[in-house]
Protein backbone atom coordinates (compact mmCIF):
# COMPACT_ATOMS: atom_id res chain seq x y z
CA UNK A 1 0.00 0.00 0.00
CA UNK A 2 1.36 3.63 -0.72
CA UNK A 3 1.94 5.99 1.98
CA UNK A 4 -1.40 8.15 2.96
CA UNK A 5 -0.80 11.72 2.70
CA UNK A 6 -2.24 13.40 5.18
CA UNK A 7 -2.60 16.44 7.52
CA UNK A 8 -4.55 17.70 10.42
CA UNK A 9 -6.09 21.70 10.49
CA UNK A 10 -6.72 21.75 14.48
CA UNK A 11 -7.97 24.78 15.76
CA UNK A 12 -6.62 26.49 19.11
CA UNK A 13 -9.52 27.33 21.35
CA UNK A 14 -9.33 29.03 24.90
CA UNK A 15 -6.68 31.99 23.70
CA UNK A 16 -7.99 34.99 25.79
CA UNK A 17 -9.49 38.46 24.47
CA UNK A 18 -6.36 39.78 22.69
CA UNK A 19 -6.64 43.83 24.26
CA UNK A 20 -2.84 45.00 23.98
CA UNK A 21 0.73 44.17 24.58
CA UNK A 22 0.34 40.03 24.91
CA UNK A 23 3.38 37.55 24.32
CA UNK A 24 1.29 36.20 22.03
CA UNK A 25 3.06 32.71 20.99
CA UNK A 26 3.27 32.00 24.59
CA UNK A 27 -0.62 32.61 25.08
CA UNK A 28 -0.90 30.52 21.55
CA UNK A 29 1.45 27.58 23.33
CA UNK A 30 -0.30 27.31 26.77
CA UNK A 31 -3.90 27.14 24.86
CA UNK A 32 -2.69 24.76 22.80
CA UNK A 33 -0.92 22.50 25.54
CA UNK A 34 -4.54 23.43 27.36
CA UNK A 35 -6.76 21.83 24.50
CA UNK A 36 -4.43 18.65 24.59
CA UNK A 37 -2.59 18.98 21.05
CA UNK A 38 0.49 20.53 22.70
CA UNK A 39 2.94 22.34 19.75
CA UNK A 40 5.53 20.19 18.15
CA UNK A 41 8.56 20.76 15.61
CA UNK A 42 6.91 20.44 12.09
CA UNK A 43 3.91 22.13 13.20
CA UNK A 44 2.74 25.07 10.73
CA UNK A 45 0.91 27.61 13.13
CA UNK A 46 -1.55 29.83 10.88
CA UNK A 47 -2.52 32.92 13.05
CA UNK A 48 -5.06 35.49 11.91
CA UNK A 49 -4.12 38.77 11.54
CA UNK A 50 -6.85 40.25 14.34
CA UNK A 51 -4.92 39.19 17.48
CA UNK A 52 -1.79 39.92 16.36
CA UNK A 53 -2.59 43.84 15.13
CA UNK A 54 -4.69 43.88 18.84
CA UNK A 55 -1.50 42.40 20.42
CA UNK A 56 0.70 44.65 18.55
CA UNK A 57 -1.82 47.51 19.90
CA UNK A 58 -2.19 48.69 16.30
CA UNK A 59 -5.90 50.18 17.00
CA UNK A 60 -6.48 53.57 15.85
CA UNK A 61 -8.88 56.01 17.09
CA UNK A 62 -10.96 57.73 14.33
CA UNK A 63 -11.40 60.84 15.91
CA UNK A 64 -7.59 61.57 15.90
CA UNK A 65 -7.86 62.02 12.23
CA UNK A 66 -8.53 65.27 9.99
CA UNK A 67 -9.44 63.82 6.53
CA UNK A 68 -7.96 65.55 3.44
CA UNK A 69 -10.08 67.16 0.75
CA UNK A 70 -10.18 64.21 -1.53
CA UNK A 71 -11.22 61.83 1.59
CA UNK A 72 -14.09 63.93 2.39
CA UNK A 73 -15.10 63.85 -1.72
CA UNK A 74 -14.72 60.64 -1.90
CA UNK A 75 -17.08 59.99 1.08
CA UNK A 76 -18.79 62.13 0.50
CA UNK A 77 -20.02 60.43 -2.59
CA UNK A 78 -20.23 56.80 -1.34
CA UNK A 79 -21.62 57.71 2.08
CA UNK A 80 -18.52 56.43 3.90
CA UNK A 81 -17.08 58.11 6.93
CA UNK A 82 -14.50 60.66 5.54
CA UNK A 83 -11.95 59.61 8.83
CA UNK A 84 -12.09 56.39 7.36
CA UNK A 85 -11.04 57.21 3.61
CA UNK A 86 -8.66 59.20 4.98
CA UNK A 87 -7.08 56.30 7.09
CA UNK A 88 -7.39 54.01 4.30
CA UNK A 89 -5.24 56.80 1.65
CA UNK A 90 -2.77 57.00 4.85
CA UNK A 91 -2.16 53.07 5.05
CA UNK A 92 -1.27 53.24 1.38
CA UNK A 93 1.65 54.02 -1.00
CA UNK A 94 -0.29 53.67 -3.97
CA UNK A 95 -3.94 53.62 -5.01
CA UNK A 96 -4.86 51.04 -7.08
CA UNK A 97 -8.51 51.70 -7.85
CA UNK A 98 -10.95 54.37 -6.50
CA UNK A 99 -13.96 53.49 -7.38
CA UNK A 100 -16.41 56.08 -6.55
CA UNK A 101 -19.55 54.47 -7.50
CA UNK A 102 -19.44 51.42 -4.85
CA UNK A 103 -17.53 53.26 -2.69
CA UNK A 104 -14.33 50.54 -3.12
CA UNK A 105 -10.62 51.92 -2.91
CA UNK A 106 -8.15 48.90 -3.62
CA UNK A 107 -4.53 50.56 -2.66
CA UNK A 108 -1.12 48.99 -2.42
CA UNK A 109 -0.64 49.56 1.14
CA UNK A 110 2.41 50.44 2.96
CA UNK A 111 3.51 46.78 3.25
CA UNK A 112 3.13 46.20 -0.07
CA UNK A 113 -0.23 44.16 0.00
CA UNK A 114 -2.72 45.03 -2.98
CA UNK A 115 -6.15 44.72 -0.73
CA UNK A 116 -9.34 46.93 -0.46
CA UNK A 117 -9.24 49.59 2.38
CA UNK A 118 -5.42 48.85 2.86
CA UNK A 119 -6.60 46.22 5.23
CA UNK A 120 -8.25 48.24 8.25
CA UNK A 121 -11.06 46.62 9.88
CA UNK A 122 -13.68 47.71 12.19
CA UNK A 123 -14.97 44.39 13.36
CA UNK A 124 -14.32 42.23 16.64
CA UNK A 125 -12.70 45.67 17.72
CA UNK A 126 -14.22 47.41 20.69
CA UNK A 127 -15.57 50.94 20.34
CA UNK A 128 -17.17 52.74 17.88
CA UNK A 129 -14.49 55.39 16.17
CA UNK A 130 -11.60 52.20 17.13
CA UNK A 131 -10.18 50.23 13.98
CA UNK A 132 -7.42 48.07 13.76
CA UNK A 133 -4.46 48.62 10.60
CA UNK A 134 -2.70 45.90 9.60
CA UNK A 135 0.58 44.83 11.49
CA UNK A 136 3.33 47.39 10.86
CA UNK A 137 5.73 44.25 9.95
CA UNK A 138 3.79 40.71 9.47
CA UNK A 139 6.69 38.82 9.01
CA UNK A 140 8.64 40.25 12.45
CA UNK A 141 5.46 39.37 13.79
CA UNK A 142 5.65 35.72 12.86
CA UNK A 143 9.59 35.64 13.99
CA UNK A 144 8.51 36.99 17.55
CA UNK A 145 5.76 34.33 18.05
CA UNK A 146 8.19 31.47 16.30
CA UNK A 147 10.68 32.88 18.61
CA UNK A 148 8.56 32.97 21.82
CA UNK A 149 6.95 29.63 21.29
CA UNK A 150 10.32 27.59 21.04
CA UNK A 151 11.71 29.47 24.32
CA UNK A 152 7.93 28.24 26.15
CA UNK A 153 8.11 24.64 24.79
CA UNK A 154 10.53 22.56 24.76
CA UNK A 155 12.11 23.73 21.43
CA UNK A 156 8.96 22.99 19.17
CA UNK A 157 10.19 24.67 15.49
CA UNK A 158 7.22 25.60 14.17
CA UNK A 159 6.38 27.55 11.16
CA UNK A 160 4.14 30.44 11.63
CA UNK A 161 2.40 32.28 8.70
CA UNK A 162 0.23 35.58 9.30
CA UNK A 163 -2.74 35.28 7.48
CA UNK A 164 -6.14 38.34 6.64
CA UNK A 165 -8.87 37.81 4.78
CA UNK A 166 -8.83 39.61 1.45
CA UNK A 167 -10.96 39.78 -2.00
CA UNK A 168 -9.89 38.87 -4.69
CA UNK A 169 -9.60 39.68 -8.52
CA UNK A 170 -12.11 38.06 -10.81
CA UNK A 171 -13.73 35.93 -7.89
CA UNK A 172 -16.13 36.46 -5.61
CA UNK A 173 -16.15 35.94 -2.31
CA UNK A 174 -12.95 36.31 0.25
CA UNK A 175 -10.14 34.03 1.05
CA UNK A 176 -7.44 33.53 3.78
CA UNK A 177 -4.14 34.05 2.31
CA UNK A 178 -0.43 35.05 4.07
CA UNK A 179 0.31 38.41 5.16
CA UNK A 180 3.73 37.55 7.34
CA UNK A 181 5.82 34.06 7.78
CA UNK A 182 8.46 32.78 9.56
CA UNK A 183 10.20 29.49 9.78
CA UNK A 184 9.55 28.34 6.00
CA UNK A 185 9.62 29.25 2.77
CA UNK A 186 6.56 30.47 1.94
CA UNK A 187 6.97 29.05 -1.97
CA UNK A 188 6.91 26.02 -2.98
CA UNK A 189 8.88 25.81 -6.02
CA UNK A 190 7.81 22.52 -9.19
CA UNK A 191 10.04 23.91 -11.64
CA UNK A 192 12.35 21.71 -13.28
CA UNK A 193 10.40 18.84 -11.10
CA UNK A 194 9.38 15.84 -13.84
CA UNK A 195 5.69 15.14 -14.21
CA UNK A 196 4.45 11.39 -14.21
CA UNK A 197 5.13 10.95 -18.05
CA UNK A 198 8.72 12.49 -17.42
CA UNK A 199 8.27 15.83 -18.77
CA UNK A 200 9.66 18.59 -17.11
CA UNK A 201 6.87 21.02 -15.16
CA UNK A 202 7.89 24.22 -16.52
CA UNK A 203 5.75 26.47 -14.33
CA UNK A 204 4.75 25.96 -11.34
CA UNK A 205 5.47 27.72 -8.16
CA UNK A 206 2.63 27.20 -5.58
CA UNK A 207 1.78 29.94 -2.74
CA UNK A 208 2.32 27.30 -0.25
CA UNK A 209 1.85 29.82 2.82
CA UNK A 210 -0.87 31.31 1.07
CA UNK A 211 -3.09 27.76 0.77
CA UNK A 212 -2.01 27.09 4.61
CA UNK A 213 -3.54 30.31 5.29
CA UNK A 214 -6.77 29.12 3.27
CA UNK A 215 -6.65 25.58 5.23
CA UNK A 216 -6.75 27.17 8.79
CA UNK A 217 -9.98 29.41 7.57
CA UNK A 218 -11.97 26.07 7.77
CA UNK A 219 -11.65 26.21 11.16
CA UNK A 220 -11.00 29.72 12.54
CA UNK A 221 -13.99 31.06 10.62
CA UNK A 222 -14.99 34.76 11.23
CA UNK A 223 -16.55 35.38 14.48
CA UNK A 224 -15.63 32.45 16.49
CA UNK A 225 -13.05 32.65 19.35
CA UNK A 226 -10.52 30.58 17.10
CA UNK A 227 -7.77 32.54 15.90
CA UNK A 228 -5.16 30.47 15.20
CA UNK A 229 -4.63 26.93 13.49
CA UNK A 230 -2.19 24.43 13.37
CA UNK A 231 -1.25 22.76 10.48
CA UNK A 232 0.02 19.20 11.23
CA UNK A 233 1.75 16.71 8.84
CA UNK A 234 2.58 19.36 5.98
CA UNK A 235 5.97 19.22 4.90
CA UNK A 236 6.62 22.82 4.59
CA UNK A 237 10.46 23.53 3.38
CA UNK A 238 12.08 25.27 6.43
CA UNK A 239 13.51 28.42 5.91
CA UNK A 240 15.15 30.80 9.18
CA UNK A 241 15.40 33.82 6.75
CA UNK A 242 11.67 33.86 5.58
CA UNK A 243 9.80 36.60 4.18
CA UNK A 244 6.21 37.32 2.50
CA UNK A 245 7.96 39.46 -0.34
CA UNK A 246 8.35 35.88 -2.62
CA UNK A 247 4.64 36.44 -2.62
CA UNK A 248 3.81 39.99 -3.32
CA UNK A 249 4.43 40.30 -7.29
CA UNK A 250 6.89 43.10 -8.60
CA UNK A 251 4.35 46.10 -9.58
CA UNK A 252 6.14 46.38 -12.93
CA UNK A 253 5.36 42.74 -13.64
CA UNK A 254 2.03 42.76 -12.34
CA UNK A 255 -0.81 43.35 -15.26
CA UNK A 256 -2.93 44.45 -12.81
CA UNK A 257 -2.06 47.28 -11.20
CA UNK B 1 -13.24 22.68 27.69
CA UNK B 2 -14.30 23.84 24.34
CA UNK B 3 -15.31 21.73 21.36
CA UNK B 4 -11.91 21.96 19.35
CA UNK B 5 -12.49 22.62 15.85
CA UNK B 6 -10.36 20.13 13.63
CA UNK B 7 -10.34 18.79 9.68
CA UNK B 8 -8.60 16.80 8.01
CA UNK B 9 -7.05 16.43 5.14
CA UNK B 10 -6.52 12.98 3.32
CA UNK B 11 -4.82 12.29 -0.04
CA UNK B 12 -6.26 9.41 -2.08
CA UNK B 13 -3.66 7.12 -3.63
CA UNK B 14 -3.96 4.33 -5.89
CA UNK B 15 -6.26 6.13 -8.67
CA UNK B 16 -5.39 4.15 -11.87
CA UNK B 17 -3.29 6.53 -14.78
CA UNK B 18 -6.94 8.51 -16.58
CA UNK B 19 -6.83 7.20 -20.17
CA UNK B 20 -10.68 8.42 -20.81
CA UNK B 21 -13.84 7.05 -20.02
CA UNK B 22 -13.25 6.10 -16.62
CA UNK B 23 -15.90 6.36 -14.41
CA UNK B 24 -14.38 8.79 -12.12
CA UNK B 25 -16.87 8.90 -9.11
CA UNK B 26 -16.17 4.77 -8.85
CA UNK B 27 -12.51 4.70 -9.38
CA UNK B 28 -12.54 7.55 -6.54
CA UNK B 29 -14.58 5.63 -3.68
CA UNK B 30 -12.43 2.05 -4.96
CA UNK B 31 -9.52 3.43 -3.98
CA UNK B 32 -10.92 5.19 -0.98
CA UNK B 33 -11.97 2.30 0.43
CA UNK B 34 -8.95 -0.16 -0.68
CA UNK B 35 -6.16 2.76 1.28
CA UNK B 36 -8.92 2.39 4.91
CA UNK B 37 -10.67 5.85 4.25
CA UNK B 38 -13.94 4.88 2.83
CA UNK B 39 -16.18 7.88 1.82
CA UNK B 40 -18.62 8.68 4.20
CA UNK B 41 -21.38 11.23 4.29
CA UNK B 42 -20.32 14.87 5.32
CA UNK B 43 -16.80 14.36 3.71
CA UNK B 44 -15.96 16.92 0.74
CA UNK B 45 -13.50 15.49 -1.96
CA UNK B 46 -11.42 17.58 -4.07
CA UNK B 47 -10.78 16.26 -7.37
CA UNK B 48 -8.12 18.01 -9.60
CA UNK B 49 -8.69 19.53 -12.86
CA UNK B 50 -6.63 17.11 -15.01
CA UNK B 51 -8.03 13.95 -14.05
CA UNK B 52 -11.69 15.07 -14.82
CA UNK B 53 -10.54 16.69 -18.43
CA UNK B 54 -8.69 13.08 -19.23
CA UNK B 55 -11.59 11.05 -18.16
CA UNK B 56 -13.62 13.95 -20.18
CA UNK B 57 -11.33 13.13 -23.03
CA UNK B 58 -10.70 16.92 -23.12
CA UNK B 59 -7.36 16.02 -24.87
CA UNK B 60 -6.61 17.88 -27.80
CA UNK B 61 -3.87 17.39 -30.29
CA UNK B 62 -2.17 20.49 -31.80
CA UNK B 63 -1.86 19.30 -35.17
CA UNK B 64 -5.37 19.75 -35.89
CA UNK B 65 -5.24 23.60 -35.83
CA UNK B 66 -4.78 26.01 -38.16
CA UNK B 67 -3.55 29.02 -36.32
CA UNK B 68 -5.04 32.41 -36.95
CA UNK B 69 -3.32 35.52 -37.91
CA UNK B 70 -3.17 36.81 -34.38
CA UNK B 71 -1.92 33.41 -32.98
CA UNK B 72 0.84 33.71 -35.29
CA UNK B 73 1.58 37.01 -34.78
CA UNK B 74 2.03 36.55 -30.98
CA UNK B 75 3.40 33.54 -31.01
CA UNK B 76 6.35 35.40 -33.46
CA UNK B 77 6.70 38.07 -30.92
CA UNK B 78 6.63 35.41 -28.15
CA UNK B 79 8.48 32.79 -28.87
CA UNK B 80 5.39 30.27 -28.45
CA UNK B 81 3.82 27.36 -30.68
CA UNK B 82 1.01 29.44 -32.99
CA UNK B 83 -1.07 26.19 -32.73
CA UNK B 84 -0.87 26.88 -28.63
CA UNK B 85 -1.67 30.39 -28.69
CA UNK B 86 -4.43 29.52 -31.40
CA UNK B 87 -5.93 26.99 -29.22
CA UNK B 88 -6.00 29.36 -26.51
CA UNK B 89 -7.72 31.70 -27.98
CA UNK B 90 -10.82 29.55 -29.15
CA UNK B 91 -11.38 28.51 -25.58
CA UNK B 92 -11.70 32.10 -24.76
CA UNK B 93 -14.45 34.19 -24.92
CA UNK B 94 -12.40 37.66 -24.07
CA UNK B 95 -9.01 38.16 -23.68
CA UNK B 96 -8.15 40.18 -20.54
CA UNK B 97 -4.33 40.86 -21.01
CA UNK B 98 -2.28 40.13 -24.04
CA UNK B 99 1.29 41.14 -23.10
CA UNK B 100 3.72 40.24 -26.15
CA UNK B 101 6.54 41.20 -24.24
CA UNK B 102 6.17 38.67 -21.46
CA UNK B 103 4.43 36.20 -23.29
CA UNK B 104 0.96 36.20 -21.06
CA UNK B 105 -2.24 35.60 -22.25
CA UNK B 106 -5.23 36.09 -19.47
CA UNK B 107 -8.41 35.27 -20.63
CA UNK B 108 -12.05 35.07 -20.07
CA UNK B 109 -12.48 31.40 -21.04
CA UNK B 110 -15.66 29.59 -22.51
CA UNK B 111 -16.88 28.40 -18.85
CA UNK B 112 -15.98 32.16 -17.61
CA UNK B 113 -12.62 31.78 -15.63
CA UNK B 114 -10.12 34.56 -15.74
CA UNK B 115 -6.97 32.52 -15.70
CA UNK B 116 -3.44 32.43 -18.51
CA UNK B 117 -3.95 30.04 -21.32
CA UNK B 118 -7.49 29.67 -20.53
CA UNK B 119 -6.35 26.84 -18.42
CA UNK B 120 -4.70 24.63 -21.03
CA UNK B 121 -2.07 21.96 -19.78
CA UNK B 122 0.55 20.38 -21.27
CA UNK B 123 1.93 18.71 -18.51
CA UNK B 124 0.81 15.32 -17.43
CA UNK B 125 -0.27 14.38 -21.19
CA UNK B 126 0.51 12.01 -22.95
CA UNK B 127 2.30 12.96 -26.86
CA UNK B 128 4.06 16.24 -27.22
CA UNK B 129 1.46 17.72 -29.63
CA UNK B 130 -1.38 16.45 -26.82
CA UNK B 131 -2.47 19.19 -24.57
CA UNK B 132 -5.47 19.15 -22.28
CA UNK B 133 -8.66 21.50 -21.72
CA UNK B 134 -10.55 22.47 -19.16
CA UNK B 135 -13.73 20.34 -18.60
CA UNK B 136 -16.86 22.01 -20.95
CA UNK B 137 -19.03 22.10 -17.56
CA UNK B 138 -17.09 21.28 -14.45
CA UNK B 139 -20.13 21.71 -11.92
CA UNK B 140 -21.98 19.23 -14.05
CA UNK B 141 -18.20 17.33 -13.60
CA UNK B 142 -18.99 17.36 -9.87
CA UNK B 143 -22.20 16.66 -9.93
CA UNK B 144 -21.46 13.14 -11.64
CA UNK B 145 -19.04 12.46 -10.06
CA UNK B 146 -21.56 13.03 -6.85
CA UNK B 147 -23.88 10.88 -8.32
CA UNK B 148 -21.41 7.84 -8.94
CA UNK B 149 -20.30 8.12 -5.23
CA UNK B 150 -23.62 8.02 -3.80
CA UNK B 151 -24.42 4.75 -6.49
CA UNK B 152 -21.14 2.87 -5.08
CA UNK B 153 -21.19 3.34 -1.75
CA UNK B 154 -23.68 2.85 0.68
CA UNK B 155 -25.19 6.28 -0.25
CA UNK B 156 -22.53 8.62 0.82
CA UNK B 157 -23.32 12.18 0.16
CA UNK B 158 -19.63 14.02 -0.14
CA UNK B 159 -19.31 17.39 -1.81
CA UNK B 160 -17.60 17.40 -4.77
CA UNK B 161 -15.06 20.34 -5.84
CA UNK B 162 -13.43 20.49 -9.19
CA UNK B 163 -10.10 22.26 -8.37
CA UNK B 164 -7.55 24.20 -10.28
CA UNK B 165 -4.00 25.63 -10.70
CA UNK B 166 -4.37 29.38 -11.24
CA UNK B 167 -2.37 31.99 -11.05
CA UNK B 168 -3.55 35.49 -9.14
CA UNK B 169 -3.63 39.38 -9.67
CA UNK B 170 -0.56 41.05 -7.18
CA UNK B 171 0.61 37.59 -6.06
CA UNK B 172 3.13 35.58 -7.34
CA UNK B 173 2.90 32.16 -6.96
CA UNK B 174 -0.13 29.92 -7.88
CA UNK B 175 -3.15 28.38 -6.11
CA UNK B 176 -5.78 26.20 -5.94
CA UNK B 177 -8.89 27.55 -6.26
CA UNK B 178 -12.39 25.70 -7.57
CA UNK B 179 -13.91 25.73 -11.02
CA UNK B 180 -16.82 22.99 -10.09
CA UNK B 181 -18.68 22.36 -7.03
CA UNK B 182 -21.43 19.58 -6.14
CA UNK B 183 -23.26 19.43 -3.55
CA UNK B 184 -22.44 22.38 -1.15
CA UNK B 185 -22.62 25.87 -1.04
CA UNK B 186 -19.18 27.14 -2.36
CA UNK B 187 -19.65 30.50 -0.39
CA UNK B 188 -19.71 30.73 2.97
CA UNK B 189 -21.79 33.89 3.96
CA UNK B 190 -20.90 35.53 7.58
CA UNK B 191 -23.22 38.78 6.59
CA UNK B 192 -25.10 39.31 9.43
CA UNK B 193 -23.22 37.43 12.07
CA UNK B 194 -22.33 39.12 15.34
CA UNK B 195 -18.74 39.11 16.11
CA UNK B 196 -17.82 39.01 19.13
CA UNK B 197 -18.70 42.70 20.46
CA UNK B 198 -21.90 42.07 19.22
CA UNK B 199 -21.42 44.29 16.14
CA UNK B 200 -22.96 42.69 13.16
CA UNK B 201 -19.59 41.84 10.49
CA UNK B 202 -20.48 44.02 7.27
CA UNK B 203 -18.68 42.34 4.77
CA UNK B 204 -17.62 38.89 4.78
CA UNK B 205 -18.24 36.29 2.54
CA UNK B 206 -16.05 33.52 1.96
CA UNK B 207 -14.74 31.06 -0.99
CA UNK B 208 -15.28 28.24 1.12
CA UNK B 209 -15.08 26.32 -2.50
CA UNK B 210 -11.39 28.21 -3.09
CA UNK B 211 -10.28 27.14 0.93
CA UNK B 212 -10.97 23.42 0.62
CA UNK B 213 -9.41 23.71 -3.33
CA UNK B 214 -6.61 25.07 -1.32
CA UNK B 215 -6.34 23.17 1.61
CA UNK B 216 -6.48 19.86 -0.45
CA UNK B 217 -3.36 20.93 -3.24
CA UNK B 218 -1.02 20.84 0.65
CA UNK B 219 -1.56 16.67 -0.23
CA UNK B 220 -1.90 16.28 -4.28
CA UNK B 221 0.64 18.64 -5.20
CA UNK B 222 1.90 18.33 -8.57
CA UNK B 223 3.39 15.73 -9.95
CA UNK B 224 2.77 13.14 -7.71
CA UNK B 225 0.31 10.48 -8.05
CA UNK B 226 -2.55 12.47 -5.24
CA UNK B 227 -5.02 13.72 -7.70
CA UNK B 228 -7.85 13.59 -5.26
CA UNK B 229 -8.32 14.51 -1.36
CA UNK B 230 -10.90 13.84 1.17
CA UNK B 231 -11.78 16.78 3.35
CA UNK B 232 -13.23 15.40 6.81
CA UNK B 233 -14.90 17.48 9.83
CA UNK B 234 -15.56 20.58 7.60
CA UNK B 235 -19.12 21.77 8.03
CA UNK B 236 -20.12 22.13 4.21
CA UNK B 237 -23.60 24.05 4.01
CA UNK B 238 -25.06 21.27 1.68
CA UNK B 239 -26.93 22.65 -1.56
CA UNK B 240 -28.49 19.86 -4.20
CA UNK B 241 -28.70 22.73 -7.14
CA UNK B 242 -24.90 23.97 -6.47
CA UNK B 243 -22.93 25.76 -9.02
CA UNK B 244 -19.61 27.89 -9.28
CA UNK B 245 -21.31 30.71 -10.20
CA UNK B 246 -21.29 32.52 -7.04
CA UNK B 247 -17.37 32.75 -6.88
CA UNK B 248 -17.34 33.97 -10.23
CA UNK B 249 -17.42 38.11 -10.47
CA UNK B 250 -19.82 39.32 -12.97
CA UNK B 251 -17.66 40.88 -15.30
CA UNK B 252 -19.32 44.26 -14.90
CA UNK B 253 -18.52 44.81 -11.26
CA UNK B 254 -15.41 43.31 -11.67
CA UNK B 255 -12.58 46.07 -11.60
CA UNK B 256 -9.85 44.27 -13.30
CA UNK B 257 -10.90 42.80 -16.67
Amino acid sequence: MNHIPKIEVIGITGIPEITGGEPLGELIAEAARAQGTPLRTGDALVVTQKIVSKAERRLFDLNDILPSTLARNFAERTHKDPRLVELVLRESRAVVRMDSERGIIISETRQGFVCANAGIDASNVPGDDIVCLLPEDSDRSARNIRAEIRRCTDGAEVAVVISDTFGRAWRDGHANIAIGVAGMNPVKDYRGTPDVNGVILKVTTIAAADELAAAAELVTAKAIQVPVAIIRGYEFERMEDAAIDPLIREPSKDLFR
